[in-house]
């Protein structure tokens, strides 16, 4: 099951904000069995965002989430490049006007803001592509987007990391299904890191496993992440790599 | 002067690791005056790596920035993608393989590793394809690349965040030149954001600048950041939005 996450912003791609969503994102979609392939940044730029998004569904994941680009700025253009890159009309989602009209309203009550008037921008929020599905914002103004087409599941969900978040948590994993992979952090002792390679590759062999390593200080230890669908495979897959030598300690 | 960015690491695909790298690495080419136009993660695979790599290509950037996959475990493969991507054989860098000698003898003398001697994966990261020329790594023991093919400037820098910011400071941006875009960073005060948006775009029509916006808090505040080859330039556009009625404050 692969999967692909697209974040959007300008400020990713000048290095003045590091993109945590996607870290985020992919973290979630792993624990649910989803193996994100690519993750892929671009600008606020709608031909841009369209053509990339053409290039994920040709590789054809059963799951693609992006995130960014859906508040009422000028720059914010992604459920334009969405509908662009699937080929379908913007169209007036009510539900979602009458929300967004709601949370101005609070915020005006609340003193934030001076206008709580639906402005051209702020009705810009409540146009989705054609027959998606909206995904409630209960942190922010915009709503997100489901969509499926050309059998990948597209999710759309915004940049403010907060609004992600629980949008995320709310209306993305309730759709991708129970199947869950657990993760198992162990710090692998080894002062000569070329020795644990041939015995990670048998148990890769013998076990349906995925392993990832990556050196924690010099030689000394090796982060080794255990990635299964049971408990009882992770807990195998350890026990045949300690039989081969491999001490382990707990966590990092 | 378009530039892209391409990490690898199975780690920042299961989100166990945020993809700071690139912010790093962005925010550097910014500063120098290159666009960076798209930026991409996959993981440890030679094949994924070098389709991606063939990819980017292909859209011809000015400089392509590679980093992560070059140490001496069985899952640092990048190398080997990069060559396979570029149709060039791995070749011995003599030099390189002296320097990883002396790296390991000096763990070894200051007791951080049990065996000094060159095994086959510490020897690994001492080949580079064929006509790359060697950056030197005076963080730790993997070298880096620097290829030109295609018209495009590609750089392979290791994943290690110490390793990556010394080597492309060291090591890329003395081969960028000296152009340098300066960024402003301004604080609009704006109670509705919908205003700010076509006084952005008359700006951008007069002035040799690029705008970047992103809202800071409920409406109250856009945070927005100037980029222009200038200062002077900068402060023109700056006082241009202001005759506008917006006012700034410094930072953020």
């Amino acid at each position: 099951m692969l999967a692909e996450v697209l974040t959007i912003g300008d400020e990713l791609l000048t290095g003045n904000t590091t993109d945590s969503n996607s870290t985020f994102i992919a973290k979630g979609l792993t624990e649910r069995g989803y193996w994100v392939r690519r993750k892929t940044t671009v600008g606020d730029d709608v031909d841009e965002i369209s053509a990339v998004i053409r290039e994920i569904l040709n590789r054809k994941p059963e799951v693609l989430v992006i995130s960014g680009g859906l508040g009422p700025t000028h720059d914010d253009v992604t459920m334009l490049a969405v509908a662009k890159a699937l080929d379908r009309k913007l169209t007036l989602c009510e539900e979602c006007l009458e929300k967004i009209k709601g949370f101005y309203e609070h915020l005006y009550g609340e003193g934030y803001i001076d206008d709580p008037e639906l402005n051209e921008a702020r009705k810009k929020m409540a146009y989705l592509p054609e027959g998606a599905e909206a995904l409630d914002n209960s942190e922010g103004a915009a709503p997100g987007a489901y969509i499926e087409q050309e059998g990948v599941r597209i999710f759309v969900l915004p940049g403010m990391p907060r609004e992600m978040k629980t949008m995320f948590e709310r209306g993305v994993l309730p759709r991708l299904g129970r199947r869950k992979f657990i993760q198992r952090k162990l710090l692998a002792e080894v002062t000569d890191e070329s020795k644990l390679a041939p015995i990670l590759n048998e148990t890769l062999k013998h076990f349906n496993v995925r392993i990832h390593s990556s050196p924690k200080g010099f030689g000394k230890y090796i982060g080794i992440i255990l990635f299964g669908e049971s408990k009882e495979e992770i807990e195998r897959a350890k026990a045949f790599m300690e039989d081969k030598g491999i001490r382990f300690e707990e966590g990092w």
